[in-house]
């Protein structure tokens, strides 16, 4: 039966609930484009202003999900993935895939390119000279059963109308509303075939979700959504007020990747990747409790499966992982400058989305899609959060194309020197784990 | 400088005020088609939701207005019109222009089709052999010169983004919205060069305000609206829960508004006609106050000078009043069947929504905008509103294609038998105007 657009927008604007059945129509009809997209945009509006309760975010996940193409990996156990709100330095993915494919647990990774402030997977992947984040779904296929591993973009056919959908929510300012960001979210991680998934939502002056609570919320509603397509979830809450592990931009953060792969303990990265990996091994029922899950995969790391599986995962994407083994730098800038401690005093906090929009700046992330990225850019943080510093001691590098002392100043000025030790989150990063308990 | 569409949209989604400039930049954008439909049929949802202030309505006005090209008469002297909200058995404009034009105020009326239950002026007057309803700018002018009057259709170049908008509403379910109700009808009358404008606003069950609230609330928004763009004002909420005068139907209306001008006094046609030309004069400045203006209009209807003008009017954009003159019905039925009283007792009620639905579906209005009028069709009523009945006894006739007692036994149920006198509105079907006074 046709949708009647015109009366499924009434419906919103009017403040009543769409059946799943109506919304599933109409999600399918704008898919094929038998629905116009200002017809689809009118109700976008709609939606954000009135609201989806949450059968109905399910519901248009489902829709999102059905309208192209669902890989299944059951044959190969229950695949497992994460997915990262977005956040800086964030290179978790790159240590954690290998990581718990050693588990045992297939990993059918699709990861995004950076847009905004925050870092991508894939444009750091690509900064490993002749890596592919593209694969045909047969190589897919091959490489899942022999690495259990892939690393890939979203090809088109995965949630086709959920890719329709955003680029309207762009153009339209209706992409900050969570039942939105939800079904974008897991429609796309149940069509790769995950079944096993733990969502890291970052919080603070670097995440989207600026506040506890509305981390807290999109956290329970992705557990929720995820839980009605039938998939485990569980969710971390994480902290993104301090740039994660030592390193932001994107050959710098493979380097990082490879030296925590390799067993060395870049605080932060090192204990959020085990946090996480530990909870996809669990949720995936590779191990018995969270205990185990977390001695399963601290092992994985420290006895060098993880490694091995990152180097196997590399060179089968076509990717040559030479230098990284080699402890050579990966595209190194021409320009290193150190920042100093303005002033004698305490490391004390960081305005991470400055710092991200930084980065892009100096041509490490993209403020269109089609913008090239520079792999050398970025920063290394040479000393921790709550360090001591005398005046004009370097606690960062900055790595850029040619040098410019505008560029260290605005580096430094997104740091700030207090004189008390600053309040510290755990060493893990985790704030909160949603459900609380299960 | 260019409007940046995304930020327009975010403006009134997240509820805070356009300033005029940039609401007239974003129109404008749309008119050109350089903001795409997509991003205009969203905001006009965030607008439907979040509401329009009196001072975004007059600056959305104008833009629609600058959009395209505007009439000025002003050599001929204050051009008047009025505009009716739409009901049913509404010929009050066929009688009303060339009524208003006779008292030496130049009448450039634009007038619509029918859509939905209520009927449209043009259809009406096509019912007449030959009648034109469009002319081009220079036709236009020569006659307004030669008689002061013109009956036409809208132009593709008056007030153009205001159907560009008006399109992208009708399938966006955004239509029932004070804001852009009165920037849509004052826009239009404005660019056609009235400067004096009276509104008919239609309350009851065959109107699209229920109730005296709503119609007195665009009621004032109508004029003030008006008054921002500097063009004299007045509303007249009247009475639409009975059909205007003994005819519903094109054809039947016109040979009504004959008989009218004729001098005859049709119940509630005459009298509504008579306040409403009256409203124009006082407006247009010819009469010095209300009693002046209501004895000029009652003399020119009553002299026989509206019906000359009327003559005129037919015969300069071709048609051919002879039938009229001679008494003879115009576009006569095949069959007329006579409607009876079920029970003996008091004519009380009467759905005209329902009766207006009923002719549509019997082929005298449109459901879609393409659909043939069947000017023969109608209804007329033989007995007033609360006029006292036997069993059995005639109080309509229906005016068909072919006979189908189904037609007959649903335009029965449109009316209903009481047994106590109604409640009648005045004479003149004027509940009230707005301002009270002025």
């Amino acid at each position: 039966m046709a949708v009647d657009a015109r009366e499924f927008i009434r419906t919103k604007r009017d403040g009543r609930r769409h059946d799943a059945a109506s919304l599933g129509e109409f999600v399918a009809a704008c898919a094929r484009k038998e629905i116009p997209d200002y017809q689809a945009s009118a109700w976008l509006m709609a939606a954000f202003l009135r609201g989806l309760d949450a059968a109905e975010t399910d519901a248009l996940t489902q829709a999102f999900l059905h309208s192209g193409r669902v890989f299944d990996w059951t044959r190969l156990g229950v695949a497992a993935d994460k997915h990262s709100t977005g956040g800086v330095g964030d290179k978790i993915s790159l240590v954690l895939a290998p990581l718990v494919a050693a588990c045992g647990v297939p990993v059918p990774m699709v990861s995004g390119r950076g847009l905004g402030h925050t870092g991508g997977t894939l444009d750091k992947l690509e900064s490993i000279p002749g890596f592919r984040t593209r694969l045909e779904s047969a190589a897919m296929a091959t490489q899942m059963q022999k690495l259990g591993v892939i690393m890939v973009g979203q090809g088109p056919d995965l949630a086709p109308a959920d890719g329709l959908f955003y680029a309207l929510r762009d153009v339209t300012a209706t992409v900050e509303f969570e039942p939105f960001i939800v079904s974008s979210i897991v429609s796309k991680k149940i069509a790769e075939g995950a079944r096993a998934i733990v969502y890291d939502v970052k919080c603070g002056n670097g995440a989207f979700m600026k506040t506890r609570e509305t981390a807290r919320s999109l956290a329970t509603r992705l557990v929720s959504t995820t839980r009605s397509l039938g998939a485990a979830a569980a969710a971390l809450v994480t902290d993104m007020s301090w740039p994660i592990g030592s390193t932001v931009g994107n050959a710098l953060e493979v380097v990082e990747s490879w030296r925590v792969l390799r067993g060395e303990n870049v605080p932060g990265t090192r204990s959020l990747t085990l946090a996480l990996a530990a909870e996809m091994v669990r949720l995936a029922g590779a191990a018995a409790d969270a205990g185990a899950a977390l001695a399963r995969v601290t092992r994985a790391l420290d006895d060098g499966s993880a490694a091995e599986k990152f180097l196997a995962l590399v060179r089968a994407q076509g990717g040559d992982p030479s230098a990284l083994e080699r402890g050579r730098p990966l595209h190194p800038a021409p320009v290193v400058a150190e920042i100093g401690a303005p002033r004698a005093g305490v490391l004390a906090g960081c305005d991470c989305f400055a710092l991200g929009e930084l980065i892009v700046a100096m041509g490490g992330g993209r403020r269109a899609k089609d913008d090239e990225i520079d792999p050398r850019v970025g920063i290394t943080l040479v000393r921790e959060r709550g360090a001591r510093l005398e005046r004009s001691e370097p606690f960062a590098r900055l790595h850029f194309a040619r040098n410019d002392a505008e560029l260290v100043r605005r580096a430094a000025a997104c740091f700030t020197i207090g004189d008390e030790a600053p309040e510290q989150p755990p060493a893990d990063l985790v704030l909160e784990r949603v459900p609380l308990d299960d």
